[in-house]
């Protein structure tokens, strides 16, 4: 059992595949449907992603191979460590030992270039020469603009303006790589025009920019520009993976058996399924784990919405995803937490909380930024404001496990730093921040017309 | 011999002692000189600094044990990675084989935390309440900051106008960590007051921010403040040998003999030295190694000052210190390499290049950022501007190798990344930088008058 602060592996022990939840789930996963009500079949994501990522798309297989190629670019920075976080027990009194996983090390300084790495990589076998994007608090755009710079294609981001007013550092960062980035809603797509129109003063969500990036790819005359997206969609998912299976390796040198709680923060669903779904297949086959997405109480995805067939874009242009959904036309309150205000949440996370595998909790942004200036006090990692909540959520296990005298293991994924996100932490220490409870008719405003859509349990499960 | 991208350490393979240049130069280090010329004693230094550090200060040890609660603190990131850098080599088609070591993964982005950890400590130790610093890009700034939040003592930062402008963020990264920060010069201090009385517009220096520091804390009349300096004096030079260490075990392991040649970028002089230190202790025993400090051609202190005793800040507060200056009133051009922008260097690393042990060389900034793009587009890792120093010193050492057909093993050190430092590549890429050619008589007007100071080779060598 290692006394250590923090276990690394080497590049040899990491992990070879990848884990696709969708083979372990005792129901298999609803299809995604197109205009008609009918399942999409793969061809008909063609204008939008390479046949090779809408096959793992689409896959049921366990365990899926990670090319040579996508493990030469993780090599750069992988596998991340976990640390044992000894000084935030200490302040905290509590009996509980708790970890975390450090995805802030990457170049981008988060999770995202584990998936950006994968995409690039498969778009650019498959002869693509540009892909287009969204990114909310810029965290994935610059991950895709640091991957794109590596194998070599251009790429181009659309930000949500909110972010990309509050964070100009991002889109120089983008630049740096190369990438070219403008603020969403942007006049030079159709999606974005009708919204401006409509809006004029709008925030800005990331379900316009998904729609400006995809309609931006699927109308360059070129043939040659695929859209990628940071999170939400099953092959995304799946190249996340990686951060859980690291973790098992990580706890045994550690000399810890099955952790008691995982804790991930929830937005679109790739960090916290990337550290989760190792461990969800293991409460599949009977492990008693506690695996909590945390997400902001002002975007309460999984604890406030219903479970429904919805688009994952403002526009439509995406096929109806069977997912907890606040209605695509939700736009959430700015809270600085930018990589969490998402309307949908991701199918696979989306099904294992229908299937009673996942504890769900929403969070104030107030008590997630001083979770996190804790943590900056004691460990020493100022934490971006999506990562609060999964700290948040942590101080709150280890005080219940103070309570209750219990020697938990606690586990969350420190999914990124907040080096470039210090605007809201000024705010939040200035005193200029405030929570917002989300009213209900706010709500029901945006999710009642989801009722229209065929619903998920009628609709027909198995193959697309 | 490992074929991996790059070697990790385990903690239990932490160097537990810092390594002392003085006890292996050739010619003992001239000490520093009072107001009236002579050897000041330890006791003379008390009122700036607490007498556990003097005495490291004065230490002709070669080895100094690092205090089990420095480790502990130090293990919160360290060992740090070193990385083969196989994509650059491979971009630039050299046969070098070029290694970094990646100081950026620490909290605070640098190898700063290295020595603030430290002298943290040791302040804490001595009973004092509050520590008062200078930076000058804030990476030091926030490396306090960060320190002084994990052992619980007051922090109060002086920063440089220019980066205190162009570098918000920074401030906002120190105050999350608990410290005050305010511009200098300020009107707090005497010093400040008569800087902005005589130059209102002046961009500040590391010089006048060191004087309004070290004012406030021996003007403290609680007599519990002390200052902090992040680079430049011999404790803090102890404290960053860790790096050039960890180094030496892990080209061991990459399979690596002795290096061909090791490249710092160097301001004050603490990360050059930090990785340099221990391979200088080589080269005075006969190894065959080119130590190459690089310094921005705007602030050429090495490469065209004289070696000189000349006082450490603009307000003539410090000891006379034997170093190579540009003269303690030299206000270096607001480049963006801000850490750099120091008119003195260290007087080990100084001592070290009067005895022909190193290779000082100068790069304008224009290369440094080209350099660092590229590095950038390879590696993955936007460098601080400061580290673009030593990225385009590699680079044309690489580019030498190719050239000679020399199978060269080229180290760098990777001191912090650019994260938070994105203006000055923004302004690159959109062509706003020019290169500044400083001439001779702008170096003469402030040099000449160090001619009216004691001579070092003139100043008695030996005991303080």
């Amino acid at each position: 059992m290692s006394k250590d602060h923090k276990v690394f592996l080497s590049e040899k022990d990491m992990p070879r595949q990848w884990y696709n939840l969708a083979a372990d789930l005792p129901t298999p996963p609803q299809p995604p449907l197109g205009p008609d009500g009918n399942p999409i079949g793969p061809e008909m994501l063609a204008p939008v992603f390479p046949m090779n990522l809408i096959e793992q798309e689409v896959s049921t297989e366990r365990w899926i191979d990670i090319p040579e190629g996508v493990l030469e670019m993780l090599y750069r920075w992988r596998p991340t460590p976990l640390h044992r976080a000894y000084h935030l027990e200490k302040a905290l009194g509590t009996p509980a030992r708790i970890y975390y996983k450090n995805e802030s090390v990457s170049p981008a300084g988060s999770h995202k270039p584990n998936t950006a790495v994968a995409q690039a990589w498969y778009n650019k076998e498959f002869g693509i020469k540009k892909l287009t994007t969204e990114t909310g608090a810029g965290q994935w755009g610059s991950a895709l603009a640091f991957a794109c710079s590596l194998v070599g294609i251009e790429c181009k981001v659309y930000m949500v303006r909110v972010s990309f007013d509050q964070k100009p550092f991002r889109k120089m960062l983008m630049a740096a790589y190369g990438a070219e980035c403008v603020a969403s809603p942007s006049p030079e797509t159709k999606a974005g025009q009708d919204i401006l129109a409509k809006y004029p003063d709008t925030p800005g969500s990331l379900g316009i920019a998904i729609s400006e990036a995809i309609e931006a790819a699927v109308t360059d005359p070129s043939g040659e520009s695929r859209y990628s997206l940071g999170s939400v969609l099953n092959h995304v998912i799946l190249h996340q993976t990686i951060i859980g299976q690291e973790v098992k390796k990580q706890l045994e040198i550690f000399g810890e058996r099955t952790p008691d709680t995982i804790i991930g923060c929830a937005g679109g669903g790739s960090n916290f399924a990337g550290i989760a779904f190792p461990f969800v297949a293991d409460k599949i086959h009977g492990a008693d784990i506690d695996i909590i997405p945390v997400e902001p109480a002002s975007c309460p995805t999984l604890t406030r919405a219903p479970f429904s067939y919805d688009h994952g874009d403002v526009a439509c242009m995406t096929p109806l995803l069977p997912m907890y959904s606040l209605g695509h036309e939700f736009i959430p309150p700015p809270i600085h937490a930018g990589g969490l205000r998402y309307h949908g949440m991701s199918p696979l996370v989306s099904a294992a909380a229908v299937e009673g595998l996942l504890n769900p909790r929403s969070i104030h942004q107030l008590e997630c930024y001083e979770s996190a200036i804790l943590f900056a006090k004691t460990e020493g990692i100022l934490v971006a404001p999506e990562t609060s909540h999964a700290v948040a959520a942590t101080i709150q296990e280890a005080k219940k496990a103070k309570e209750e005298g219990k020697e938990k293991v606690i586990v969350f994924n420190l999914s990124g730093h907040g080096m470039m996100d210090l605007v809201g932490y000024d705010k939040f220490l200035n005193g200029e921040l405030t929570d917002y409870a989300l009213p209900e008719e706010e709500i029901t405003k945006y999710t009642d017309p989801l009722k229209n859509f065929p619903q998920p349990s009628t609709a027909k499960s198995g193959k697309w």
